[in-house]
């Protein structure tokens, strides 16, 4: 049904289509006036649908773009069991093929990644102020968890620093760990209880791309801080100092390392930064040539054993050395019971599993969807989030703190060959080896050594060469990244992260409140009109004025664009006097970029077409979308619009509207 | 410069014009492959600006879109401060060529109004919790002060009803006004003095579009929502109670009137509610026949005068009506020694100033705009905030409280011949008769004729035919408005109005964070490319997919547009595999409506083109807009695109793939 029939049918007061035909050419004006040149075209309204149809497929799109249960769709009730299944556990999708090619691959990556997770879980756990055989617990029990639900392949699972960090600073800005380190203890596991529970719910309640929110240039600027800040906290351990701050900002951080200069211990420096540049540099090695990345995942075990050796030898020589001390064997003590449900606690505790959760998930997808991408398998980030909060859950109840996909660990994985998620279950069996046999080993472990392979992990987040980036590109964008750094360094990771969103969803609604409009001319010879400031060969075509409108027209601009658009034309009218043009006699809205109105739009459209009117000036709309022109016949403008009011493309429009002066002159 | 000759000016590390040009020439790839057809256009970039200058024309279209300065572009010295001094005073402006036409018409309706504006001051600082003499202060004083200052000339300036309800109810949550009415005012008057400054500061700070995120439909419901608590606290006087709750939702309104059923005055109630339907009744005449407006304006005015006589009369039988009682003559006592600058309260009559002067501003720009529009002349909306401001920081210094153009008394300024600004000042005058000598005749004026003033006045805003429109137009502006809606009647003004404002912020980010995307086809006999959904007779290209992206591409939707772009291939492909159709082997996305893109939306292009590549598809843009193009560039993203991956038009791009097709088979 074309909109002119249409309008006449709304006219005549009939809405059937076959009707509504025969009324178009009952009413149709003298064919003189009308006859509209051949390659007139109708612009139409879309296909009519009830609200609750329309309610269905704009939720449908909200929350399920990707159409996840596209399987289950023309498949037998026994298949859609099966895929069911399948979908829930990814793991009895690829373990009926498990061969030993596959397995020979996921043991070579399962170990190098366990040399790595082993001293980087002990480190990440200091890190969260927590006891080391924590980083280890949660180097165990989460990895397996997600290879039965995780549907990435390359993800390697464990605890991550910046989820350590955030859940370092916010628990101790409530308790002290030190002063009190069993409720810390217990805050820690509510908080991951929390975090899980917060993941499986955006992933179940499919709010998944609540996490897009957190832009790029908000996460560079956000990991850049985070890396420093955590980057100057190890100074404790590699200068040898015993009273240090507990403050995560930059001011209280350097103040404190400057204030205990008394407790510098020049044994730990020497050897703490030594290791701190073997470690850099096989990092180099490995970044350099790719094929050597075995170096730099070698590399923290190799160091932890060597410094391990070295102060167990010279113990006596070097007292003043800080090393973890005893350690208990044994697996992952139930912990269900150390949740905390209610007191005054409980609120920092629900609000760092938010921040925490929310920044791991951030990372775990972002990496599962990079490896996807890379080897071209699908992840569904939905699935992913509830995988890897039920994850967290249940390593809260098993004496983990918050774990996730961590980026260097799965970057190794990838590299080191691995396969399948079965990886992760070879790096958790090695993990479950050092829990029941090895834990004495790391009594005489140094700290140093533990501040710097943190400090080697971290360095790579900041991405100055993304910040340069986004400055050459987008300005708002790097200043959303510098605000989020600023916030992080010098307030806190709440406040950065929501200085940062702030600014991220400020910029959007900037755009639609301020949007872009120009003056459109022809480009000779063609039907094709574009902006006369970027094409310097269109021309503007006399007695009419285009405009190009580049945004939806919402409450938020509706006053802007009618201020504008009459600007726009008191501009040209001034331009006409002084150049003894000819007069303006019609506006052409291109209402291409138009993709969406409101009611507030409506009013403001038909307040110019009078405002128009009264100085002689015809309206007409080219190529309004679909929703738009929907909303203007419902809220019956169109009717004032008439039948020559809207056209499919700005050529017809000017066309049409010639060809009718000719007739009328 | 067209972009092509730019992509190899940046290749060959050249920025200048005429040497790119030459550039372009001599790097030209061989003739016959590259030689487009006939009608092929180059992408432009914009005309290159440096940082400055974008962010010049970004702040100018941001703050001075309506460009306000346009006077004094051109003149001599002379002429632009004479164009300043009526810029600043718009009284200079018309007070020259005043005649007594124009006065006789202004003493005309400055007297209609007066006739309006003092019962209903009387009545609006009754809904405040304010004396009533407070009330014909802030009728005199504003109104000489709009006159000098203000640019419209329809404005009739006063108190108003929502402004009156706003600041009654959020004090009152803070002060009870019967037990601390000295504290009351004070902070009444501390509230007005900062809605003045904080309007004054929008319109000086050229912030004016802050009020457009008060969408029509949020004010429809909020309007809604305020006249019904109103209008049932109007059953106080109407029904005579004496002790009634001092909450303001609809709840414990509702409960008080019940429970003080043994309070309830027959008498009152029978004589309030005979005055409110003779009110009521010329109400309606006056919307009926617009030459009887003068029945409805003289109505309120004839039944203080009726009633008092009544009451005075009959006193002896009487006892029970309650009255306004003794009013001293005289006029504005000064109040700056009241403002109330530290102390516990300040904090709330800042958040009260903020409120009600945003309310009141809105009111008073809405009505300035709409009798503006209806009479063909400009008002610049950040200049009458500076009016409004300045008159209301003036106002809390003379014992007035928040004041702005009222809708009602404006109509009938301008029904009853209003022509300028001079109507407020024969208004001020009359009640400045009143004050001086016509208090005492105030004192048996019953409570009951004000509460069916304040019912008549507060009807109207109850405007369903609206929420009506918004449900057929738009359902999420319904929601909005029902929620403000709502959020009046049951929690409190702010929270209504707040909750509102998120709605419609949240429809913008939605609008955003899931664009419409849709499949295009050509028009058979034409260049011009639709959505085939919507278009029956578009036809799909073989081997092409033209998908039409409705929205900026930002880090809010990129990772949805990704996952939509390809899952619109996945169904393609399907259908291709379920009717034999020919391969896909090109993607074209129609850039036109992406007004912007972001960092993250750059990023998810260049992924989408290798994931493209990996399955042998081109992918290719077509028409995008200045600044997509100009980031695209600065982000090295054309390169990849390179010579053959922008084109001008839909067709353009078709046409020339498809020929270098046959010139490759």
């Amino acid at each position: 049904m074309s909109f002119r029939t249409n309008i006449n049918a709304v006219v005549s007061g009939s809405g059937n289509d076959a009707e509504s035909e025969t009324t178009a050419v009952s009413v149709t004006v003298p064919p003189e006036t009308m006859a509209p040149p051949p390659e007139l075209h109708d612009v139409r309204l879309p296909p009519q649908k009830t609200t609750f149809q329309k309610l269905r497929h704009k939720l449908s799109e909200v929350f399920f773009p990707d159409d996840p249960l596209q399987g289950f769709k023309n498949e037998t009730r026994f298949n859609k069991i099966v895929f069911a299944f399948h979908f829930i556990f990814p793991i009895f999708r690829w373990a009926p093929n498990y061969n030993f090619t596959l397995l020979r691959s996921d043991v070579v990556s399962g170990l190098t990644i366990a040399s790595l997770a082993i001293p980087q879980g002990i480190s990440y756990a200091k890190l969260a102020n927590l006891p080391p055989v924590i980083g280890l617990y949660s180097s165990f029990v989460p990895p397996l968890k997600y290879a039965v639900l995780g549907s990435s392949k390359h993800l390697a699972v464990g605890p991550v620093s910046i989820a350590s960090l955030v859940m370092g600073t916010m628990l101790n800005d409530a308790v002290s760990y030190s002063q009190h380190p069993n409720l810390y203890l217990k805050l820690a596991f509510t908080a991951t209880f929390f975090a899980g529970l917060f993941q499986a719910s955006l992933g179940l309640l499919r709010l998944g791309f609540m996490i897009d929110f957190l832009s790029k240039a908000t996460l560079v600027g956000f990991m850049a801080g985070a890396a420093i800040i955590v980057s100057l906290q190890q100074l404790k351990g590699l200068l040898g100092i015993v009273n240090f701050t507990s403050k995560m900002q930059i001011i209280p951080v350097l103040s404190s390392v400057i204030e205990q200069r008394d407790e510098w211990s020049w044994h730990t420096i020497v050897m703490g930064f030594s290791f701190l540049a073997c470690l850099l540099a096989t990092r180099q090695i490995g970044i350099r040539n790719r094929k050597l990345f075995w170096v730099s995942a070698a590399a923290p075990l190799a160091s932890v054993i060597l410094s391990t050796l070295l102060v167990a030898l010279f113990k006596s020589k070097l007292p003043n050395i800080a090393t973890i001390g005893q350690l208990d064997k044994g697996l992952n003590p139930p912990s269900s019971n150390m949740l905390y449900f209610h007191g005054e606690f409980l609120a920092v505790a629900v609000k760092t599993g938010a921040v925490a959760g929310l920044l791991s998930l951030t990372e775990g997808i972002a990496v599962g969807r990079t490896f996807a991408a890379l080897k071209n398998y699908q992840v569904d980030g939905n699935k992913e989030m509830i995988a890897i909060g039920l994850m967290n859950m249940a390593g809260s109840c098993s004496s983990c703190y918050v774990t996730t996909g961590s980026f260097s660990r799965s970057a190794v994985n990838e590299n080191a060959g691995g396969q399948t998620a079965m990886s992760n279950i070879i790096m958790a069996l090695t993990v479950l080896v050092t829990l029941l046999f090895l834990m004495p080993l790391f009594r005489y472990t140094p700290d140093f050594i533990l501040a710097a392979i943190i400090v080697t992990a971290v360095i790579g987040l900041i991405d100055y060469q993304s910040a340069f980036r986004l400055w050459k590109v987008d300005k708002l964008d790097f200043f959303a990244c510098l605000s989020s750094f600023l916030g992080v360094l010098f307030v806190s990771v709440p406040v950065g992260l929501a200085i940062a969103v702030g600014i991220s969803v400020f910029k959007i609604l900037l755009h639609v409140t301020r949007p872009n409009t120009s003056i459109l001319g022809n480009i000779p010879g063609t039907q094709i009109y574009r902006d006369l400031d970027r094409y310097k060969e269109a021309q503007s075509v006399p007695s009419f004025i285009i405009l190009g409108i580049e945004a939806p027209i919402y409450f938020a601009n509706s006053t802007y664009l009618q201020e504008r658009i009459l600007r726009w034309l008191r501009e040209e009218e001034d331009w006409i006097l002084d150049n003894n043009g000819s007069t303006l006699k019609c506006v052409i809205m291109d209402m291409t970029a138009v993709t969406a109105i409101d009611t507030s739009g409506i009013a403001m459209v038909n307040e110019l077409k009078k405002i128009l009117e009264k100085r002689s000036l015809q309206l007409v709309l080219a190529n309004p979308a679909g929703s738009v022109t929907e909303k203007l016949h419902h809220s019956n403008s169109l009717e004032s619009f008439g039948l020559n009011g809207l056209y499919l493309t700005v050529g017809e429009a000017m066309a049409d509207i010639s060809s009718s002066w000719k007739a009328q002159p």
